[in-house]
């Protein structure tokens, strides 16, 4: 992993909004994140869990929604998010054949954690994002279990790695090494500071669209490519948002949309053969899952007070795709494919980006 | 199984329209349905299988859509659906927890009909619908596997059961015991027969609301079940409705939308708690998975058309709903609970609705 | 009008729940209806607004939402309903080609009472619901106009008829006279009373599917109007459900859902050529269109109460159309078409249902 | 107007796709665009039309689909072409308060065409889109009649202006003129050339935001505009896409949607108070209305190949944008009110790109 101490390995900054401490999804209090990284050969593929919460989730849910910007993929567990504006598992990432088997892992997780679960308490409905880690990784490999899943979500903390990590092990953007980013701002709305944070997993770009910080660079990176794998636009992203600021699942769900501006920024066209999901959530009140518990008394925000939001949703995201791709590090796997870190090719960036070194 | 020759066991015609030959989904050519049941004391379970057509649906998907009247559920691979327009999977139906064992199975399957895929051909997106069918199965128990899923595709032929069978095992109705049911109707549209199909798993119902025909008879209902379970509305449906009318994906999202309207008249108000859903899809013509195979030549219905279409759609899962009861036998599971077979409960029910004997 | 105290008048109850005192949408404290009425030969139309509260309803929004079941229409303003989730307008129904003159009365209406409107107040979003008054009026013609709709509003009250009124003055239902109706239902949430509204404008129905609580009546009719016009299902219904119930603005679409289950009961399949569209907004809450003003603080229903909601909105919509057909009287209008009243052609109606006279 | 023969005023191209011969959506055959302009004191504001074919777009229709980025907006007629997926209307572009005037504008239109419109031949939907254009124009002052928008229609043709005239007259961008924009991309789709031309309607932007050409020029023009007006993010766009390529409902719904991703990269975040919309439709064949005319015989674009087409998508947006800013004269209006034109206040706008002079 580089660090900020290596010269030129601190990504740009994007935009004009202050980050949290962190400058990760992390600065929105009570979130965690946890991976479980497979390098093993011809598997590299992983999970990622984002935890909106340290209790009992399923009893204590979270306000969510979530947009689709492009609905080929196989995530589960977004109908009942659209349905009841609230989110009840943790969220995890994974490649997409692994979407059963985690889907099945959160359900045996949710079960030990609530006996009563499809007993007394009702069924339960796992969140499992994915994308295509193919070809570095094979999907169809056996290679991720429960355990693995279990793992992950033991591991979340506040602190976390970025890169080619947990479910971005097997990951590409723009034919250049991807895989997991995030990014925090902070803005005033209403006379009180909001935190926004993000996670993402990126798998997308054409590589000759490829655009960092407003420079397109795609023809340069298809130039030093030539030798290696060239992309076409068919992959996914998958862009989670937390904040604090308190929405409703209406203003959770405006602000997922502009995920999708960030990650327009960065060449992306929302390609066809992907999943481009973003979902959002808040950590300002909870919704007892018992209907005999009191409903929250919450005050939203008035809805002309979201426009920091949401041009922070678009700044964060980019950024938290800009950190993935600063990150990431070369990963060689399935039939010796192999994906480039960007550091690697492009140690000069900063000259080309008209940056001083 | 009851069949047609006992007195009374014949269940009332819903609506005016005609019926194909069998009186199931299976008058539309080349939709195949199979089940695997599971009755084994405390599990009470299954699954059951839909094909749209007997050839290779990865590599010739069929036009589809889909309608979320209630989306309080579990079942994975609608946005995908939404998004292509088109169908690549069997569809499977199953209890809650097993959805992603199911996904799990069809994705084991489809690799070995495609062994290149998620290599060169692209991933897959599996469809597996689901509703709860505790009280009588215990749903976090270990029962069903991915042979179980394999057994139902196994099976599938243009003869199936209907009733306490497959997914439909333990799945009740209004606190009696539902299940699988099926049915048909033919209709002119534009000088030309269409048949449109129709497979339900039911499992909804408040019992004060149970319809039969047009007539009220939850509060008999409440009455006769006094000793018994009385059931709250909570449950889900899933309506999967197939036609051989050319029809758009957009003709068939409207078209699966009416099926609620048959689900309306039984009683429901697609309660809260339910993942209340309707699939239609066309076999009037393929996509192919190959970019390079020529896309097929079409003329679809004038919009003007549908209306048959859409009557039918009311009749038919109406129909295929009152089926489930008819067909359902008593069955008794975890920790004893039990749901009456309605014709158990209800041997007068022709008199009960005014018809002769 | 035909009043309750003529033989065989009043209508059949629909289904189980209790009535409000008045039995109409006024009973959701501060809701009041008004109508303008054009009945001049072959002039057969009208107006009727709906408005949730007395007081400025620009600077002081409902909570509100829709469901479209048939978006063949041409009603104006929904799409902000969707994003924000309030209303701020007065809700109009008229026939469909005065869709426009509606929009821009309701604009100027609120320039009246708003007069930075456009100015420092931002802009504002008139809501206008129609269906097609033909063949009884002539929606060419020149009729209605800004006065109108102005009328409408003036004339708001508590009490207000039902039938051949307003907007429903050309209207049909099912090859019958059609028009105005209302109905309201009071149930238990969470330990207190919830009062919920409708108010319908119905337009819709194939003569052969006509259903009266329950009651298959289609065939029957077609024989009493075989020597007069025989209808195609090719119209629409704007449904209106007010609720005092906290609820949000995805709690009130769920909602609105539900009144397509009412609908489908009376024998309606959604039919093709249709704008079946259903609002739903809620008194319990107010939303200030100043930014500075504070958000109120709310306390929403469990997602679990809902049920009783959801039945009452079923009920209450079958109710509101079934009390639209028994208020209508006859009109004759453009080139002579006639729509007969239901009670006129039907009153052995008690009979024919096996009711006491 | 500029034109391009004085220094400096081409417009920047954007991204690396080829534009057609006129570089405006009438590259697309058969389309074409007219405007009325009102410029009369504190009236400034106007009427753009578009018009997909030259023929009767009533009885022929064409396949059209629309994305709502932000439905904070008043404009008509879109629920029909979401339910429908054609168009039958002309696109009317105007402002706000004009709106209901423009839908009642174009069904008198549509009559005069079809005598028998909404009598034997079925209603019509007008399709009216809209900016807001205070503060340069009073929205409240009576201004625009049908005969403008008469007007607009009559004059459609090929060739056409761009910039502040028509509905742009109004209108502005980041704080700077904004209006009427166009653009077109020639793309291989499949083998065969394909066009995909657009026309915006610019009313949006935060002024410390402003991108061009990748280049954020935001603080510059914050600091240029520090005497004038500061534009928060509160407008809107309209966004109209036009394509020969063909592609069903469902695939111009997905292409409608990448018009956002050249919006974003503009500098817009899909700002709260804001009505971002756009439709895509394709000339490649028509809808009859006629339930008796032969429906056409189509063979859609293979779903993969679809990608050049977002890539256009993207990239046409975005240059429709920065060309109606490039062509946007000064405007002063209501109260005074003025917006610079981009050119005048931005004369060294290459030197800050970092191009030749």
């Amino acid at each position: 992993m580089t660090g900020p101490t290596l010269h030129g390995t601190v990504p740009p900054r994007i935009g004009s909004l202050a980050s949290g401490a962190r400058d990760t999804i992390c600065d929105v209090p009570g979130v965690t994140v946890g991976h479980c990284t497979l390098d093993a050969g011809e598997v590299q593929t992983g999970v990622t869990m984002v935890r909106p919460h340290a209790e009992n989730l399923f009893l204590w849910k979270v306000p969510a929604a979530v947009t689709v910007l492009n609905g080929m993929g196989k995530s589960t567990g977004l109908m009942q998010i659209q349905e009841m504006g609230v989110l009840e598992s943790p969220i995890a990432l994974t490649q997409t054949f692994a979407v059963g088997i985690g889907a099945d892992a959160l359900i045996r997780l949710a079960c030990r954690e609530n006996p009563g679960l499809g007993r007394d308490l009702g069924p339960f409905s796992p969140l499992v994002f994915e994308c295509y880690d193919g070809p570095l990784n094979d999907v169809q490999a056996p290679g991720l279990t429960a355990a693995h899943f279990e793992a992950a979500l033991a591991a979340a903390g506040t602190e976390f790695e970025q890169g080619s990590v947990g479910a971005g092990r097997g990951m590409e953007l723009f034919g250049l090494k991807g895989g997991i980013g995030s990014a925090s701002r902070v803005v005033d709305t209403d006379g009180t500071a909001a935190t926004l944070g993000c996670v993402v997993l990126t798998n997308y770009g054409m590589t000759g669209c490829f655009t960092l910080a407003g420079h397109p660079l795609g023809a340069e990176l298809a130039e030093r490519l030539r030798q290696r794998a060239v992309s076409r636009e068919q992959g996914s992203i998958i862009m989670v948002l937390a904040t604090d600021a308190c929405l409703s699942d209406r203003q959770l769900r405006r602000l997922s949309l502009r995920a999708g501006v960030g990650l327009a920024r960065t060449g992306s066209f929302f390609g066809h053969a992907s999943g481009d999901i973003a979902l959002a959530f808040s950590t300002a009140y909870r919704i007892p899952h018992d209907p005999g518990a009191e409903m929250p008394v919450v005050r939203f925000l008035h809805e002309s007070r979201l426009n920091p939001l949401f041009h922070a949703a678009a700044e964060v995201t980019e950024q938290a795709i800009v950190n993935a791709l600063f990150r990431a590090t070369t990963v060689r796997g399935f039939r010796g494919h192999e994906r480039a870190a960007f550091l690697e090719l492009f140690p000069d960036w900063k000259e080309l980006l008209g940056l001083p070194r």
